[in-house]
């Protein structure tokens, strides 16, 4: 009885932290969102709302670092739910590394609108399309996290090549400009900045998913090929 | 009696984890000279031998991992040892991705070597400066992490500072080039990503650096201002 009441109250300290870690998930998204949209339309005040709501990120993952270090130290949990801990510890670091990016995002949002940038020329690029694709990788590893399903986290696996492919286009995009006209150079240099953060997100998006298919199918795929992969993944069917 | 065994028994586990870590440390830093100087001198094979490399370092982290669940799962170590385990999981994810960040400019060095890209004209920047500034980051986050000496992790975040206004100059340097000689543009934006790729270093090192203070207070200086970790590091004098 005293053991099943300890049980009890694991679960719901573990479930309580996972509720947490979707919650700062969802939070990031918007973030991403928000970040993009202040890049494309110079909306200065809604980057400086990015900016600061970075702080709150960050109080997350402080304080689902510390949940998680207390159960362990006072639970002690078995192997399983130990590496889904572990798993949550290292998904909330790239988590708020995500987070990371998008203020990235706003600060330059905010240098490339204010009033001396804008007598440069104007670079019809978007990112969007890329912000887009990388969110939905985040969305897809947080459902993966959520429901343990190695199957959606091998999808964003697969679809980080999407991510990183709409990069390149968006560097040769702006190599172009660059070499049309060198005034755009300064600008250029600075949207391929926030491109770049956009394809850091889908990488730490892809960490995310490794973990789920790691905790899920207790292989180890981070440094193993795509192909290994879905050997794993595709193992139980 | 028994007791005693285990503790000890702990305590040699911790220290084989401990040495593993600083072993990976090493190997890294070796790693980064080699990618900058592969960069640098057009050294293709030197460059081929960090991507090898790179390999090894996966399967330390991989390895470090799996000895620190097992720890914690048989040891079920008290409060401060659980502490100092969490902050190597997490150190050994970024010592990886500074291994990712030195493969990545071993990649560069490749693509710039390779016979069609030599027909652009040449770019005199030196990468070396701030990839020696970001090497001395990490031995000292290193150092600070086998001595658990807060004082040296504070100089790292310092630190930082340097390797950032570093990676400004070059990127300033690269915008002239390429305002003078639009035909430049190609490799200036290569360089520019290896540039990118040693301060990233530095963040990582910045990091690490941060676990250790975390570690030795007991608190945490994530995401808190150079002031206050001063404060917090200072607080024992």
């Amino acid at each position: 009885m005293h053991q099943e009441h300890i049980a009890k109250q694991f679960d719901v300290e573990l479930e309580n932290v996972r509720a947490k870690v979707l919650r700062m998930g969802g939070l990031i998204e918007e973030q991403i969102e928000s970040a993009v949209n202040a890049l494309q339309d110079g909306n200065v005040s809604l980057a400086r709302q990015v900016i600061e709501t970075d702080r709150r990120i960050n109080g997350l993952e402080v304080s689902i670092d510390e949940d998680c270090t207390h159960i362990i130290a006072r639970r002690q949990p078995a192997a399983g739910d130990l590496r889904l801990i572990l798993a949550i510890i290292k998904t909330i670091t790239d988590l708020e590394r995500i987070g990371d990016e998008a203020k990235k995002m706003a600060r330059m949002a905010i240098l490339l609108h204010d009033s001396d940038r804008l007598l440069q020329p104007h670079l019809p690029v978007d990112l969007r399309h890329a912000a887009h694709l990388a969110v939905q990788m985040l969305g897809h590893s947080l459902d993966a996290f959520a429901r343990l399903d190695a199957t959606t986290a091998a999808q964003v696996l697969r679809d980080d090549r999407d991510v990183d492919e709409s990069f390149r286009g968006i560097l040769r995009q702006l190599i172009t400009f660059m070499m049309e006209d060198p005034r755009t150079i300064s600008n250029a240099i600075d949207i391929l900045f926030a491109a770049k953060a956009v394809e850091r997100i889908g990488d730490h998006a892809k960490n995310m998913a490794e973990y789920v298919i790691y905790l899920v199918k207790g292989k180890d795929v981070r440094h193993t090929s795509m192909e290994e992969v879905e050997r794993t993944v595709i193992s139980d069917y």
